[in-house]
């Protein structure tokens, strides 16, 4: 109801606030006897922190994870899984200026309909800092998917009007940006620091593929997988689009050049001559690669005036100062990758429940 | 989990098959006392129906609804709300060939792989006939949003390359595509009786707004609205890709650009230069109006030689044949409507229980 | 959330008051593949039928099962099967009297203080004749459980004072009341009809048995198993207390009595000495016999006059006439049945998720 | 779907072993700007810690309660209150004895066919000690009631055959054993210590009453409230039995004598003879108080000769040594006064779903 628990098994239910004690969540429904360590999740929790690169803020939060149940000797026993983050910088600043402003681009105003009390400091509880708890759970999730041999690929398709060509799973985690495409790095870099220095910010677009995944996944109604995925995506802050397959561009086709004709039925997959139906037919997955897109909007927090008003009503202009992401996009792909990889085991394990054999 | 059921309090569970005995819903959490008659879901229904122009399927489903429960002298009574609508010909075909047919942009494989056992008749479950029933409960969701001074438009907004321009509401029901720009209507009709002569289809995107919701629906992090609209539409069958506000643009402009200046907070609304954002922030709704798109894919259904696959991996040439529709976007539109005003009211519905006030 | 839907995989939702048009069910997420008949539906719909014989109401509700989705060619098929039964007498009767009374033991005042406008006729929504709907798809639940060798057994423990001695499952069907003990049946049945002279009614215990469960089902805090038969009881409209295994005796025993050595372990189930847990330990069944019961009141509904009170608070003295079961225990055992095998297979179907093997 | 989260609004989700690194638990849908701190919880979770008295065990968990997020200056903001007691004791003792044996009145068995991994150290997930999370949402339930003007009440009805009869709310925290009844708080404790002193535990039955309540709470189908409420206690690991009302005795009642005439309507709340009925009729509150019970067993862990069995199926003798509750009824009230608080704070949120007024 209160929408800070998602899937249907395996669930992650999110909690804390950007500077209260801590962040972090409770991850329920993980199958028992999976090896599962604090570095496992470390290791996927230091892609999203910031301070990585220049393509990012400088902000140096060195988030350490704690596991506080459901693991024993080194395995998953079946029962929640609590993981923690504490946050260093509770006090550090003084917010007063923006507890009483509305700013473009931020939560501030649904907040304060919505709950009338609010933590206004660095965000609070709208803070990208909540999907730090996200990739915790998802680097579990990955943990899973990898043992059953599904591999999930998120990477950086474009940066605003820099479009990869090339798609390379390798390069990802060797650039920057995290595009797919290594000869593209450079320009993309080049592009957020071009306008980090004007003191704007850029958005672009994350692709993501699973391979090996099996058919049947998902439901014919109103959980088409794609329906849950997009619901995953777009609960991500920046995320204003989504796509599979196709996507968008379906719209412009012909039904005699969008029908893929299918080229085989192997190992229990379809093969397409195109897959753009992007893995799934009917809301259920082909076995062929799933394939879909998020739209990422321009960071909001930027170093330039702006228009806000205060609870009275006044109009305000404001200067956001700050450490802030000139380009949020390189960050947002561990968290796209997680949040795919969390439907996907919940498909996984709903499967089961369509037989008793 | 087997998802057939959508939304949290406002609850709709839908069943039946295209050639099963039935086909309907059941409504559950619908508040007591709203007006409701047969003739109010009738008249919604009626724009879905097949056979309605040239642009659409010649078939003939004069689909009459009855509701079984919920309603007393003329009001609900916060009862389940059951209605049906019962199928004409059941058995009117032989669909023998395509017992055993896996074809491209069909949900045969899945079903199969998923279930085992399946309606092939017509598409079963899969048929866009399903939507019926979310048409039936839209109907009373717009009854209910309308007691509360809140309007949903959906229209076309594009079928292929031909775009409308102008936004007249007034327009939509009015010419046979459901433009929302009479000017283009021409235009849109021939291109989809020339495809259709050509045996091809074509697709569009549907736009949606919703004006004069109150500020603060929706939820900071998992079910932010967009995310839960976006599940919705992309639910509906021939649906690829989901857009709020500046969608998919938001990833080619720049912070300076899309960062929206608020213009003034009035009646507990906040209103910006652009609405960029589509009427959201943070998830939760600024009062400003819900604008979202989502593109439609071309009809699968075909009458050109395609390549399907048996179930023993035997491809095989097929010719689809029957009264399809070459372009399902202008029957699509009351299916949008009905699913954003589903959210919209379980939102409404939701949003009671943030305070004990 | 309005709590007509039941169980989390397995899922029932109901529809329909006592004299609209339908009373009937949706059932969600039964496997595919299962033989399926409306008679199979119809053999355990008239074991709650009124009229079976004269210790209940002689009320006439030849009710006849209609499936309208969800099985083909005689096989469920995965997908949500409805069923209903269209109601006979809507409109038999003035129920002007009750319109506006509160009445000692029925809902009258709920509905009323919670909804606002209600069907009054005959109980409406809360009518017994809702449960007609929980034995449609409990007959369903039944042949699942069927099918993986686990049976259900239900029966009359007690009438008022009379208890029951031997249990012997092949008794309950051949007796009025359900007894599982053929010599008390003529002393139970003498009882009924002694108060139903009287003008008066009685209650009784239920008891139910499942045997051949695997170990393992249920979960170990909010939903052991004990708790979720606990709800599923409760929400019977007459049930005023549920006990597992010792129940409230234990309440009387020493630790060193209650505990129950094990005295083996075979084919994957604990067998115990007493059986005291009554087939639960942990919330998880044991494999030993899952032993449960419930306390049924007297009806409500009984030719003597009691004191109501109108809308404004008057005190009324009134007599409810009409035809009232003097004992709603013997209709009451099909319905426990079927609450227990709905939540046996949901828990069956759960138990596949703990794990990705 | 693994149980570890409760209520449908006002959620918790518990995490936890009792020898690991900490249990805790997720509050989410806490209206917003209820004060709350720290201190609040700890009065509460004090009331169940070990240690209190000679009637409970002596093991010394002082445990210190942290709350990690959802409160800001003070009070809550609507958004989840994570909060964790650390264990003290996690390698404290030698466990390898218990870990491969399965155990009467134990939860080893059913988690180890389940999960196949278990933390097997002093109960791990299915020690008492995951109830001290319940007590801390409990706390913040309370908190809220308190604000509606609504009590709760539970307290020890009897221990064994020692039956309280007066029923003093005052009297519950002045006396050891948390009767409602001072006069027999001494006979109880001293049959605590007789039994103690033999190695042995006793069990009795514990009462809770909530007064104050507004009509309508609850739902007429499957989520009548004392369905709900019965489904809450009897996921709390000791209790084998649950009544509201009359209860069992109903169950030999005539209809004449249960029927309770209705006595006034005042304020919105009905008032009744006898309140035979507990409080709620048709599964919603009528405004008279809510009365139930629930039947505690004795303490399983004994310090006596018992018969288990090992993984391979062979029957051991062992003793369970260790400083266990002879009784746990007292420890146990606080926890059923939480569960009940957690309902009741749930039903009234729902409650306000019902109209869009």
């Amino acid at each position: 109801m209160s929408g800070n628990t998602f899937n249907d098994v395996f669930r992650i239910t999110t909690f804390g606030e950007s500077h209260g004690v801590a962040v972090g969540c409770v991850l329920d429904g993980c199958p028992a006897g999976l090896e599962l360590t604090e570095e496992d999740i470390q290791l996927e929790l230091d892609k999203r922190k910031p301070g990585q690169s220049d393509v990012s803020t400088p902000r140096d939060e060195s988030d350490t994870v704690e596991i506080l149940s459901g693991v024993f000797e080194g395995k998953t026993t079946g029962t929640p899984i609590a993981m923690v983050v504490r946050n260093k910088d509770q006090n550090s600043k003084d917010y007063s200026n923006v507890k009483d402003l509305f700013r473009p681009g931020h939560a501030d105003f649904g907040f304060d309909t919505k709950f009338g009390h609010r933590d206004y400091r660095g965000g609070g509880r709208a803070s990208g800092r909540e999907t730090a708890a996200r990739v915790m759970a998802g680097a579990i999730a990955l943990k899973v998917l990898d043992r059953e041999g599904i591999e999930v690929h998120a990477y950086t398709k474009s940066i605003n009007e820099v479009e990869s060509v090339a798609v390379d799973f390798d390069a990802i985690e060797k650039n920057e940006v995290r595009t797919c495409d290594a000869s593209k790095a450079d320009e993309m870099i080049a592009l957020i620091l071009e306008k980090k220095e004007a003191k704007d910010s850029v958005g672009g677009v994350i692709e993501c593929q699973a391979l090996g995944l099996p058919a049947g996944l998902g439901s014919p109604v109103f959980d088409k997988i794609e329906a849950r995925l997009s619901h995953a995506l777009m609960s991500i802050g920046a995320v204003k689009g989504f796509e599979i397959g196709s996507g968008f561009a379906a719209s412009r086709m012909l039904g005699s050049e969008h029908n893929d004709n299918i080229t085989a039925l192997k190992d229990g997959r379809l093969e397409f001559e195109y897959n753009h139906s992007g893995g799934t037919l009917g809301g259920m997955t082909t076995g062929a690669p799933l394939v879909l897109r998020a739209a990422i909007k321009p960071t909001s927090s930027i170093e330039q005036e702006q228009t806000g008003v205060d609870r009275d009503g006044h109009l305000q202009q404001f200067v956001l100062e700050g450490r802030h992401d000139p380009c949020i996009v390189p960050r947002a792909v561990p968290v796209i990758r997680s949040m795919v990889a969390l439907v996907l085991v919940d498909e996984l394990l709903k499967q089961k429940t369509c037989s008793l054999d």
